[in-house]
């Protein structure tokens, strides 16, 4: 039993011996193409850069940044020839520009290197995912407010240990995702704003003699200024490890969404329906629903934090200042960009589609004496006991409601005034789950219209 | 052969079976008292919202307050009994007010829950952390500043692949830290900023029907505003998780320098030697310094980014709200921000101890044609080369260099020349450490004028 | 708002300056205590090898072993004062040592070192706590093994995607855990087996020229040989990181597990009811009970991996032979192993006690049309209809179900017969539960007489 | 400045809406194809065994057999459609023999599921790459060996905290990392016996009522037994995180090399000389090679531990028996798979073609009296010094030494009798470093006679 396969590909790259090992082991080209783009424009405002502080001519610049556009072109048009030989994205392109434009495409890696250039070209990628992740989890949030609108004010068990503990509003519930998400969008942005700095003029490690103008090409490439060490700038990936830290984290937010997805569609359950378009199904059993999209999620972050682990252990220890041990920094950005990209994309699918159980979720949130805490707060509110004695008599009058196999509400007066005396009549206002939720009006409690303020605030901020 | 002593320990917690089991994996008393003062500041702020919204009376808010105090000087002093029975710091303190003040300690618990109280405790502590490791942090770039001041001109090798690449200054090689550790105080202040919400009177997990003002606990205990979701302010554990990211990338930017420090104290390279209060010597070899205090520094990343994937992975998949799982986040918090705050303070007494080996490093600086890159930047400044030409030209010079045993200042004139015809007198001028260094005016670059600067803007900075 | 009781004793610790910051960074008494029994031991045997080889007097050696004994007692009778000055538990029992017997005590550490010391001791520790797992697993199993037999034909659902899919056995899901600690077992037995080769006489790093006998050390420590390398001997911890895979994979396997108790014990399934002993209840909530310990067990897993990561990266790059960023290795190792422990005498606790609730297992067990499977099985075996035809025609029958708001036993002959005429009334007979479950006779299958023969083969091999 | 490149095909994907998320987050066949040669191994077995047990016909399972491997010559050859809609490689495969054979591709299914399908191919595609990574390991272990034999008797120096300790030699340094991949080589084959068990036949989770025989098939796809749970079957993946584990530590060790050899490569050391194939040189500074395969065998610890963080979280808390979450398993195993074999082949190569640079070693092997172990070694075993009376003596030579600036061994015989007056002329016997080598001859030692023992015992295990 051979995997002939993967074993002949193998056997083909590795036949020709220690030249095709150092080559599948070196080359970057197989992942770094991904970073064409931004490659090319930090490429034509160094040479901007280059003609306007008089260190290359007008016509010199004005042709590499004609012959970068046609090189663009070739790429995004698929026609563009990539060559391992030439290893990285900074070779191909810069090969391809002097086949076009010749001699002056010698000039432009005047003043730079490749460690600058590389260190540019990722964190102008980075970036883009930055700004394409915080539109995600903007529409994730917006879809979330869409459902809480709706379910303002149904009813549903709110569980701890998974034993349903207090009656809480659907809305409530979607509104606690939000606020998770917003800090997830809010640690995006600062990661953002930190990272802001641009590493182009670092040159191999020590800056440069020549004249440059780093804050023009610096502005021009939309960064806030140049970075202010030129040792750092190419030793430094903070960036995409406070990325990845920041995509674990939010990750982890969908994993809880998604367990409690897969935990509501069980049968037991029953709180939501997920739509047939991130469920699969089985030709055997047509009412069966697998949701499948959701248990991807919530494997997701597995994935993504293992990004993080990998370039956090790559990083360690490694002295200044470029060591090649970083190229393994793109792969593992690339792939949790993406995975949480699609994460991300799906639940905010499945949210918009997903439809409560409004009967099921109120049943399951009168159960197990849900309003005994409503109780003794009525203890200690209208007849001012201490909390701690309070809590002494709802247990009795849990464990006769118990005992004669029924819920508080349907204890007589009689049965509640064997056990305190002073409780009054009044005590029934707080024991249904509608009253239980509308009581709850502190400051962030999950009565409707702490809830309806919540979406309105929320609703403002995302403009 | 057996581990009596820890086998005699587990026999003595387990003989008692299922209990005592029980008890070992469930109370929190034996770590979570390190939060015994924020448990108190959190009480007594909570009891003076009681009495402002009138919830309890004033005598007994004063009673609680006054009581809470006794309780907290008890636990400063030493005099204090925990109990395990008891469970946690919570019911600990609880349960001696009660003994203190007797009946109003019943009236404490209204309107909140061990939830949100916990929540609040470990919020207050890891601020507190967050501010301590900003100071050390800072600390730390003072020492780096020092030094950086010292040498903003003394030449020392710039490596990429441990190799010699260019030559640097000392000052330079400071600063790229300061960068690093600077990016970590603003990423902490960040994580400040965005965990500053109070949790307090979210109470189990739905609010509470009590009428209590959550602005201002939340403004008695300094934080920024109350939590918006009282669902999401009990299961929420992100401040921590990002407490541990920030620390992580941290500890990886320590390892880095302490792995330098480290190599730059072997008899190979010499470039530094730390003073013996950091290292440890050995009776047998009195010339002999291990250089022990970085290597235990290098290895702290381990440690504390162990303690991230620890609660990343406890939080991974928990559906709302709070689950007993989440009891596990407090150990890994406590051993990180302890082991960072004791690296950042290792390393800053390192720092300020060592001392730079002026002529191994100017030795150094030298070696390996490493103004080989000067002369190129010449090729192209003055002849007006394409760089690519450039390259090839100074190739063919170090390689005639290489024949003659000579390093390329050693070139003559007609050595040169004889490689290409117009290299004229003044190329010498870029030849010397010296003046390589001076030459990368860039901004960011390696010249001790822009190493001054840089140092004078974060010294402003700092203030 | 400040940490008090912590800043004080930070305070205290570092008021010194650098000595009390080195002196915490560096010593390892605080942990490396916990080795004092195997400490001795190694002392104990390398002083009689040291006597057999002519290397010390017989009655050197039989005062430092019978002094070595002393020391022992005195440790686990708590009357040894341990010494932060004498940083490691090798210097603390040795100075001990000379206090007790005088000049033999110096003669003791010929033809060791610290480093080989170290690593015997900690081998001696990991070895034993890879005997104390094995235990703990094969308890663990045997408790699953009673549940097992007990309810070998009980039928309960059999879920994918926490879906009904067919009805399987009590018996047989007790069993699947059974396999999985089954595997952990043999993975600790395998990392015992490989493990166990003595570093001591390995010396510093090159060995010695003292004329010692490292079989009759080996032999002694019950190693099975001496290590190969002494280099290699003092740089290794391999046995650690093995140790911390095979711990997370077992948590890992308890994290398993335990989400499924706590999915068991929620009011929407009532599978299973955990005892008293293992859950938490509520004063006010008598009904209610938190399966606290299972969703601890859940959580272990991502301390103990955590660990394992720590001690991955802290070994990550470190050159030959001894570092000290090695120090680190011991409270990771102790940390998972107490936890790991912990949590398998946990959960053994539980499955003792855990009581499965039969007629909520069996009514699940039935429900989503659950032997569909079987009727399309019957269709392929009886009819002779290809697989996915059958697949076909079980399809429409489902639905016909479906709508009529029946199960497929409930359907008759006639409506069978309008989807597929061929369809006989002994289709009946392999649409229960029962016999559902007891048809899949297939080796490893879910039927009673395969769950027992499983346990049969269990128990002959546990002994 | 956007990603035009990724956020055109991003755009492209999703525009279509959910459905397209839906297929991008859940289809397989992208990566899974890469076990379609394990899958019609698979099928095939089945097909053979459904005969030999009459389940369908001979003829019938004829075509199916010979369909399968047409099939096969098709994905070999390169001319199979893989089809997203089809999902994976288990469908893709079967739709495909249905289009060649027809009707009898509908009886393939029988008693079997794709989750036992799938757990059977990725077994057999992790087997596959136990043995793979077996083969590498034997490889580089020849290989050291042969560096090993050469330099058996060579001296350097042997480090601890990178300063230098004692004498060692080459082959004993060669020989420490032989220790480290024999101990992985012998994890990887217990592994690979753990894991040799066939799911096949445990179907969907509950094992299946056709009279299958599984001993059959495990027989016929070389499995030592079938797996004894069906449910524990299609949800183990234990066989996947032992294999990541057992990587992790291989990669690790190589971490360790690899770091030594980018020290050892340093100008400042020039210890080794490591071939041009496999560093990287510069253009313009020819005399410089980046030591670039070794700084990527380096990281590689990174990605592949970062698979098995990923897989384990994945794992983490999933109920049993198969969720979809497990689909995250491949590409992890595939990625850490592949680079560990690219990370061991490069090693290989290097080893194999570096040049020990011998004066250097020795040069360096004397300096920082070290062999000063070997005096205070002599005045024990002469004098019968206790070891600790030994130590101080050789301190005080040591400084004498150094206040001389000359070597232990250039201190003359007074010199040393004026700090013991009974130092004989014998103790230069000791003081060189070839003598000091050659006097370490305990088991395991680095005295040349010792290592070729194990250069021999190593060989003779090779065969």
């Amino acid at each position: 039993m051979t995997d002939k396969t993967s074993n002949q590909m193998w056997g083909g790259r590795f036949a020709a011996g220690p030249d095709a090992i150092m080559e599948a082991i070196n080359a970057s080209i197989g992942f770094d193409k991904r970073m064409a783009a931004q490659d090319i424009a930090g490429s034509r405002a160094h040479a901007a850069m280059l003609a306007a502080t008089g260190i290359v001519s007008d016509s010199d610049a004005n042709a590499m940044r004609e012959g970068l556009l046609t090189v663009l072109s070739e790429i995004e048009g698929g026609t563009f020839e990539f060559s391992t030989a030439l290893e990285d994205i900074h070779m191909n392109v810069e090969a391809r520009l002097k086949d076009i434009i010749g001699e002056p495409a010698g000039r432009l890696h005047t003043g730079r290197s490749r460690n600058d250039q590389v260190a540019t070209d990722f964190k102008l990628w980075v970036r883009d995912q930055l700004d394409a992740v915080a539109a995600a989890l903007e529409a994730l949030i917006r879809a979330l407010l869409t459902q809480a609108e709706a379910g303002a004010d149904w009813v549903m068990p709110g569980f701890t240990h998974l034993q349903v503990a207090q009656p809480v509003t659907w809305g409530h519930h979607m509104m606690a995702y939000v606020e998770m998400f917003g800090r997830d969008l809010s640690r995006i942005r600062d990661a953002r704003a930190r990272m802001n700095e641009c590493p182009l003029g670092a040159a191999a490690l020590a800056g440069t003699s020549f004249p440059i103008d780093r804050e023009m090409t610096a502005r021009d490439l939309g960064f806030d200024r140049p970075s202010a060490n030129s040792l750092d700038a190419v030793s430094d990936r903070d960036f995409a490890l406070e990325f990845l830290a920041a995509a674990s984290i939010s990750a982890m937010h969908l994993s809880r969404m998604a367990e409690e997805l897969v935990i509501w569609s069980s049968a037991q359950f029953r709180f939501v329906m997920l739509s047939d378009r991130f469920s699969t199904g089985s030709s055997i059993m047509p009412q069966k629903k697998n949701p499948d999209a959701a248990e991807l999620i919530r494997a997701k972050v597995g994935r993504i934090f293992g990004a993080n682990v990998a370039l956090m252990m790559v990083m360690k220890g490694l002295p200044l200042a470029y060591s090649k041990d970083m190229q393994e920094d793109k792969e593992q950005v690339f792939d949790a960009a993406d995975n949480l990209m699609l994460a991300l994309a799906a639940m905010e699918g499945m949210v918009k589609d997903m439809a409560a159980n409004r009967p099921s979720l109120e049943v399951a949130a009168a159960s197990g004496f849900s309003t005994a805490t409503d109780l003794a707060d009525w203890l200690v509110r209208v007849l001012d006991m201490p909390f701690r004695d309070a809590h002494h008599v709802t247990g009795s009058l849990v464990a006769m409601a118990e005992a004669k196999g029924c819920d508080l509400p349907d204890l007589s007066l009689e049965d509640m005034q064997s056990v305190h005396g002073e409780i009054s009549v009044s005590v029934y206002d707080v024991l249904g789950v509608h009253n239980s939720v509308a009581s709850r009006q502190s400051y962030g409690g999950t009565a409707p219209v702490r809830v309806r303020e919540q979406i309105a605030r929320w609703k403002e901020r995302l403009g």
